[in-house]
């Protein structure tokens, strides 16, 4: 137990040196330029003002850099996570009033008390259950709903709404209010952060800029035109022609804040704070071991959710909203050169005299920048090319994102992904409820055994060899039972059946409940059960179960060795000795 | 889809002989004796009035005679059930008022349209959702509750409750109006019934009585204790000495019943009906199979779920209650010869004959006797023994039976059986979610790789072998990847990885993105990837996919093969071609 266990710092900052200073602070200065923009954009479609996007990336940012695995994940607000923030704090509290900011606060709480528990109860390994289908489904729905929900902005009209439906009716009934300048403003926006993202790049190159430099400075196309409208709006006097600005931000650090303990708000909270806490978590975690691999790194996922639960409690604290490690921003850093966690540390301190020096220069940038901007990122989430790969693959994966895709899309946020929780396990356990099993025969000749349907194999009348390929459980006991006795029916010759088990990692207690009353119903028929290559694990347990001493026939090493004691003994000719009871390995 | 699919009777009706029917009037005449004091005390279990477990003793028997499966399977109310049935309707209505029977037929109904759908829509699996453990352990814990709630009967006092901990506070604080005279006929009842199963059948056997009919003889221990106490009742005048009777059944066959078709009823109900059908279909599937295998007979589950989904319907037509095949009835129909479900009809037809002419005989049958023939019947269902079994066996297992066990008792039926279901999955997901797996080198000399930790094998610094030992879907997808970049960060010498996929079943679409992203990192570390002993199906599968083209090392059939290609490489010796993309079989 010793302290670098919890405090991953301790395993960097001892050897601290100036080139790596050097290093961290030019990634810092490049995440900082792109994080104001994206600060301000994911509080507003959270609901809340703007300085707190800004306050969620200074504090969070230096207690990740203390308790963090991953060198270079940049943390923050990011959008996934404040549209489930908007979507759960407006079930209790209007937008704007002092409530919902209250209630954000305490969810960001909440989410940072779950994460940090979790991460001391090293339960890490729930994130697995959000299958990668529904994960992406769930990008690819979140990302269309933010991107429709923000065009409301660029037209300047007014709708709301959770799911896709109510959306784009209630955008409907106001297109007649679109507002001319706005909408020139936010059309302007797109189509620049459109282009930069697609040519500038390429086109920086033809011009001999090298790859890395025009990286960065198509990174850097957000905050010039938040810079440019502001400017203009600031010089046409556009909002005095229905430009809506931001407006009024208080200068100055981030205030300290304590979130409410209300009982009843924790309650209503509480389902919302863990939803956002495994899907910020898994986010992160993706984006952090993508990053560490390429530098044969590892991070320690629950050491992560320690160090993302505690960003989010000094989120709550600081005025802040929930936050999590951004894929792009993440990703900035890392080509910028971030050696160590201290690049986010020098990041929160640009951050902070951005809070303390900048704030009176967004009086006048066009909500309609911010939300072109949030448009453009959210719309390179959206994958809908994945579904038809998915489905090609397997169908239950596809099944699985297909609904996570219509519930969010149809109902919302968080019966979206719980819709696709749900059914991508109903699923797992309704395959393996029914395994793939075969009637298998020996290929002339040879050792080997394959599927009587699928080759040309030799068979024995009074013996049928079924492997299973599946490990055997509850779920499928039954079905083994059916299988056996089936086959038992059908072929009234039979006198051995022998199950080859390589396949079958666990047999649990209603399985073995399953064998017992195979034996006894195949005893009653004059057939003998066999089992044949049972793993070492498996026949360790079952070696002292009563079905083991009740077992009307024997357990080989291999199929082979069944084969030729039965078969042999069909042909008259003596069996040799079974080996009882020995384990593969 | 002929006609014989969904109405077995015309598999055996139209070759009904003579010597069947001399058979099945047999089975059926000892059936009726045991039938007609069960029947009684269930109803009176279930908190209804006793004629109603006649009527639930005739329609449903007629109606399972047609659609059923099973050829000697008994049909009627069972105990389980009937203790269901109680904590389901309570909740909607008091015990004794009209609304109460109302709500039992609606519950009936409900059930009985739940199953025929689940027939329909072939849902018989879904009933492999409920492990041996937890429906040992459920049996248990509702054979000990309905022990106990019927103690109150034998004492003469008032008690009740849902739980243990209320059924014992409120026996206790009743204690001082013991009945004496009651408390004498049930200790009685409870005594001879007792011996009656200990002794009885071997004592008759050292008479030189064979075992059936001893075995018949004990089964009708039950009707003789109601015999002696009602004529001892109404001879000795026990009632006005505080001995509570039965009391007047009106005489007659089963009325026409329209359950009530109220929306809020059917919300409040249906969560219990689908939980009494599962139940019973488990019980009911069990028995059936269990019988149907000694004659070498086979029972349908979807086309058994018709059976009794019709027979609870007709018995919701016709003012009976929740019914299912019980165990210790079937027995005794099967022993006693029954042949054809013919005997379950004319079973019926005694009943009926007992509810037109029998009743006024029931007017002194003291309640104490059915109180003591359910808690003999019970207490065989308890079987504490089996947790110590299960728990030798499977830790996993026991711990969902002692959760069921213990939740039954503490809480009620209902969330017993559902926490045990819930922990059951929940256990069998965490368990597959972190799968064995092993780092294998070669046995000296041969094509045989083991566990490194566990043998004395070969190994090579450059190349790491690593088997594992199960499917790979979403929940252990990153398990899978967190394992394989450990090796990779433990062992810097490594060039190669190779997973042996022998017990791989199926890779989902999650691993399929797993399996991507460690090739991708390992490539960026300088490690080959490579697979070996993939299964034909899988290998299918993933012939199309993006991975199979990007991998950077390749297929090999066999890890021996694998071992050959990696192992000569390193020594400088030439490597023969490898084998890439043939599908093992």
């Amino acid at each position: 137990m010793s302290p670098k266990r919890y405090l991953p710092i301790l395993q960097w900052l001892p050897g601290y040196g100036r080139a790596t200073l050097a290093s961290d602070l030019l990634a810092a200065a490049i995440v900082t330029v792109m994080l104001i923009p994206q600060s301000l954009a994911y509080a507003m479609l959270a609901g809340l003002p703007p300085e707190v996007g800004l306050y969620a990336s200074i504090a969070p940012l230096m207690v990740y850099a203390v308790f963090g695995t991953s060198r270079t994940l940049a943390v923050g607000p990011v959008a996934v996570v404040a549209l489930m923030t908007a979507a759960a704090v407006e079930q209790v509290a209007p937008q704007g009033s002092p409530e919902y900011l209250g209630a954000a606060l305490t969810l960001t709480l909440l989410s940072g008390l779950i994460l940090t528990l979790m991460g001391l109860a090293r339960l890490g390994f729930l994130a697995n259950f959000l299958s990668h289908p529904v994960i992406s489904g769930f990008i690819t729905a979140s990302g269309l709903i933010i991107a429709i929900s923000q065009l409301k902005h660029v037209l300047g009209v007014e709708a709301r709404g959770h799911n896709l439906l109510e959306l784009l009716v209630s955008l409907g009934g106001s297109l007649e209010g679109v507002n001319g300048p706005t909408l020139v403003i936010g059309l302007c926006v797109l189509a620049f952060l459109h282009v930069a993202r697609r040519w500038l790049k390429p086109g920086l190159g033809k011009l001999g800029v090298s790859a890395r430099p025009a990286d960065m400075l198509t990174r850097a196309a957000p905050i010039l035109a938040v810079a440019v409208t502001t400017l203009a709006t600031w010089g046409l006097d556009l909002e005095a022609r229905g430009v809506a600005v931001v407006g009024a931000v208080p200068a100055g650090l981030p205030p300290l804040s304590l979130p409410g303990f209300e009982v009843g708000l924790w309650r209503e909270l509480w389902v919302a704070a863990l939803l956002i806490s495994i899907v910020g978590f898994v986010e992160s975690v993706s984006v952090g071991q993508t990053l560490a691999a390429k530098r044969r790194q590892r991070i320690d996922p629950d050491q992560e959710l320690l160090g993302l639960g505690t960003s989010n409690i000094s989120a709550s604290l600081t005025g802040g909203m929930p936050v999590t490690g951004g894929f792009a921003r993440s990703v900035v850093n890392f080509d910028a050169g971030a050696e160590t966690p201290a690049a986010g540390a020098f990041t929160a301190v640009g951050i902070a005299i951005a809070a303390l020096l900048l704030t009176p220069l967004l009086a006048y940038l066009p909500i309609a920048t911010l939300a072109a901007t949030i448009i453009v990122a959210v719309l390179s989430l959206v994958d809908v090319k994945a579904i038809r790969h998915t489905w090609n693959y397997s169908r239950s994966d596809a099944l699985a994102m297909i609904a996570t895709i219509g519930v969010t899309l149809g109902h919302g946020v968080e019966s979206g992904i719980l819709a696709g929780v749900g059914l991508s396990l109903a699923l797992h356990l309704y395959n393996t409820s029914r395994p793939h099993s075969a009637v298998v025969g020996r290929v002339p000749g040879t050792e080997h055994f394959r599927n009587v349907q699928r080759h040309a194999v030799e068979t024995d009348e009074r013996l049928a060899i079924l492997r299973i390929d599946e490990s055997l459980y509850f779920a499928n006991a039954r079905y083994l039972e059916d299988t056996v006795m089936e086959l038992a029916a059908r072929r009234p010759g039979l006198a051995h059946i022998v199950l080859a088990c390589q396949a079958v990692n666990v047999i649990d207690a209603s399985a073995l409940e399953s064998l017992e009353a195979i034996n006894a119903r195949l005893r009653d028929a004059d057939v003998r059960l066999h089992l044949a290559e049972v793993k070492g694990p498996v026949m360790d347990r079952l070696q002292h179960t009563e079905f083991c001493r009740e077992m009307s026939g024997r357990v080989f090493l291999s199929t082979y060795d069944a084969w030729r004691a039965l078969h042999g003994e069909s042909d008259g000719t003596p069996s040799p000795p079974g080996a009882i009871g020995l384990p593969l390995r």
